[in-house]
């Protein structure tokens, strides 16, 4: 009855889930974890501040980081979003970034705490936003004692949103009026799947070719959307974290909703950005894509990326990270 | 009609009203402001990030910082919530901080923005919420070309809110089961009026008396609330975005409705926190006190500070600042 | 996890129940139950037709009237909501009804529904909605296979609020400036608890004297507003339709809030409407009341004629209805 | 700043809109008007009575009938909703119904109230709900003193919701995975325009022919919902409330939204259901359509019959209505 959520990882991206499960009243109990142990009292002291002026009643629960997973057992969803926004940050002042510092830093959380959830007996639902998104939810999902549609990932729904986002600005419409998916690696390799893309139920190729529009510069927007984020506050917080208790709400009530998440595919054999239908099973079908000749070739290519990512963690954890 | 409210400094305090405003698609038209662009640009794209999963539609609006002041003429209401979050660290640093260095800071930003909100020709109402909360406030109003009761600040709204936080915790009861107000100063010298707190109808006075419960301790749990998170997170926002937002809507649909804000009191001829009537017309009412003489005592006092800041505004703002 | 309520009778107030759960998205699955199995598909279809323009997903699940009790088994929370409304409709035709003729009639549904509760094996909470409220709910708990502390009413919950209702438009206020109760039964022998309502802080009983305010006009201008819904639109249910609506909330959610509800007296042996605390366990506590001496006589009156009415059951059930 | 909303006619449909519009905070102030004044006065009272469940400040204004079209000079929107709910209720009594007794009823309102909107000086846009929707609408603008895009009617929206959710219930997956439109009269001549539906994006008429899904069975399915509604209740609401709702807080954010509404047609000459973006402008754009042959000789006749039933109102008129 009592709905009860986990958040590992207090961040910008776990404490902006937080924050939106909290106003949206959406979850009974909420576990906060984080190996700062101030910055876990910290959230729950100003997400419980809200509470007065809503009229919804959400538990905030927290321990000393030791002690506080154990808070994990009967929680029906875990929010994986644990990470180390300095390597992010370090990036955007660089022209050549080393993209693998991330990985190897998200690749060591994830060996850190896997073993820690194991023992925690959580037997629930597993969403994970930690960046590389795709490849850390494949190693996470190897390391946990859960069966692959136990966990996914956010994939490119974020993407998709700003895909929309680009789109209506576009074309000075609804971001409601838009549909279809950003698919593939939520990263360098992702792509509209503009096949998918309508504007008030009107495909998008069809109005570009009828409009002269250039398909290829609302791409650029969307992904300059992105970094205007990242570049202009040094993270992005509002629209993952949306994102994130909206997906953590469609386990909870059982959705049985399409969202383009990571999930396994096994032609593939990885997590990778595709239509996922989930609910209080977790992931309960991928949809079958039917993509132009250009699309799959984007998709397939995108797949091999993060397949050849995932191969690279060994050797990464192997040495010590240079920053 | 389209309901169009603007905010003037995007840092964590007025990031977290927007985000709040938007999430619970209570505005039209949202214009935000900061000196630093690519800090509101940023903003702008991550609120829209989250349309999507909506069902509502908020505008955002935004230009360079020196073209934005425009946006602000036919704005409904004007959250101010500038401020330098760096002094208030500095100040986390060093066990005996000079409070003045808040003050002067952020009374060189009234003086610099307040000209440019009268340029604009807005003529709504305006929402202060940068600290000293009730010495800014009193200045802004004398330096922008409106009437007293349409601006107002946050006061101990927030506070009040912590209150029954330490109260709910302590009883191990609902915070909605909390009403009651703490009044003066949004800082050092508030002060928790147990003769307004009741606990779902009960005298908090009497249940401290039956129950041997010291309110000192509960009233220092408050406190350490606010610390916890500023210590932990180098700031606050769930709790003060969700309060800035309330007092948004509660103008916007003319509510009526008292919160203890930080509005005008003629006999102290300063703004001060205390139970306010607001609604579209800004403050309608002051409702009259009937405090304890101890509490009244500590009224006084508070105010007193509060009038005594502001006369030392000119001679910060004539040296320079040694941060 | 996945929430579950069921409402028994789908009458005007059971349907407003199920509408404001399924706006609010509250509830992830909701069962209907009704003797007119028409109604109940009717219910289910106009419910879901609302779906596709929110953001949630509530299941709604219907069987046919003699086998949905199953459905009944794993729900979290019982709203018990049937009521012949044609008997209500008939007492507003003369000036002198037979106040009985609603109490024999809940009591032979009582009678019938409760052992089909008692087969479905049902183990949650149940609140009850059907008059006389007080009564009915006694009555029920006696014949259902739970504990006291899991069955209650939402007794003077609509109108505690139909008092703040008069209480601001007498004052031009908020609605939410005003706190204190209607206490005793949901019915004539109800009154407002002066001592215990207050506005915006200031206790109302002292407005009264300084303002020169009769509370008499207020009470009975509380009283007109139920009066003027029933004769205007032959039943109520926006208002009792969010009372359940939030009550249900609070249980499933482990509000540990205090509403004035309808829950078991020991002094009185009976249910009346008292502070009652409730969360996922039901009723948590019932707060002691410090009541005026007149105050106190109205409570002691009004909980002698339920507990009079509660033992004519057996006569009223012994004779035919002559309606 | 303050949004204004007035209802004509608070039969089930009006009092429906009314009650999601509380509900959802959506509106400042919301004036009810109704011929039955006891029922104007009985809405705004169980209306009011959710307000202190809420955090929400909606203001409820209501008159006697003669002296309430005075509240409407300022409104935003106006929602049209009156009707006799007992020729519909009538119909359904015989299995060989004369459709047109409804069109003469709602003519007759029409004529009476739309002189009295000119006469309010209401300039705002008109939502339109009342059945026969398309042709109600097309003869109320007429009649009143606005631009063709300033009225428009609910349309094929409700009918759109139906056939997702018969889609969803046939294929057991959430209802917002499903968009397309249903198209044409609100009326026994609309269809589905299969060819717009799709289901996570894959278009249904491609799921029919892999799946060897009949389509005329989940159409017919859809349309059984309705009647499921109409004869196992008497009345449609909580659908439609929503319906209205939605499309009155589209127009007050400026939402530039498409809904399959009822607009003008300049081909045909009538208002009819088709693809229609809506802001604070009203209709602000009709998305042109691109249909199969055999959906677009359905949508010629659906609109013929509906300019054929506007060409009959004089006669009707002219006939005194044998019920």
């Amino acid at each position: 009855m009592v709905s009860k959520v986990g958040i590992i990882g207090l961040g910008n991206v776990g404490s902006a889930v937080a924050l939106a499960l909290v106003l949206r009243g959406s979850v009974s109990e909420l576990v906060l974890i984080d190996k700062d142990d101030k910055k876990a009292r910290a959230e729950q002291y100003d997400l419980t501040d809200q509470q007065a002026l809503l009229t919804s009643n959400t538990k905030i629960l927290r321990q000393n980081y030791n002690d506080s997973w154990t808070l994990l057992k009967d929680c029906d969803v875990l929010v994986f979003s644990p990470g180390d926004i300095s390597i992010l940050q370090a990036q955007l002042q660089t022209d050549n970034p080393d993209r693998l510092n991330e990985l190897r830093s998200s690749a060591q959380i994830v060996q850190e705490v896997a073993p820690k959830i194991n023992a925690s007996k959580f037997n629930g639902i597993i969403l994970s936003i930690t960046n590389p998104c795709d490849v850390v939810v494949t190693y996470l999902q190897e390391l946990v004692d859960l069966p692959k549609n136990h966990i996914f990932g956010t994939g490119t729904t974020l993407d998709t949103t700003r895909m929309k986002h680009a789109v209506s600005a576009y074309l000075d419409c609804s971001i409601h009026d838009i549909d279809g998916y950003v698919l593939g690696e939520h990263g360098e390799s992702q792509f509209t799947a503009w096949s998918t893309v309508r504007v008030g139920g009107i495909p998008m190729n069809d109005l570009a070719a009828t409009h002269r529009i250039d398909l290829k510069v609302i791409e650029e927007n969307s992904s300059k959307g992105a970094w205007y984020i990242i570049s202009g506050k040094g993270f992005t917080s509002h629209g993952i974290g949306l994102t994130g208790a909206t997906l953590v709400e469609a386990i909870l009530n059982n959705a049985r909703q399409v969202f383009p998440l990571s999930s396994y595919n096994t032609d593939y054999q990885t997590y990778i950005g595709q239509p996922t239908r989930i609910g209080a099973g977790g992931v309960l079908e991928v949809l079958p894509l039917t993509l132009s000749d250009t699309e799959q070739e984007l998709f397939d290519h995108s797949a091999k990326i993060v397949r050849e990512n995932r191969l690279k963690i060994p050797s990464l954890l192997a040495v010590d990270p240079v920053l």
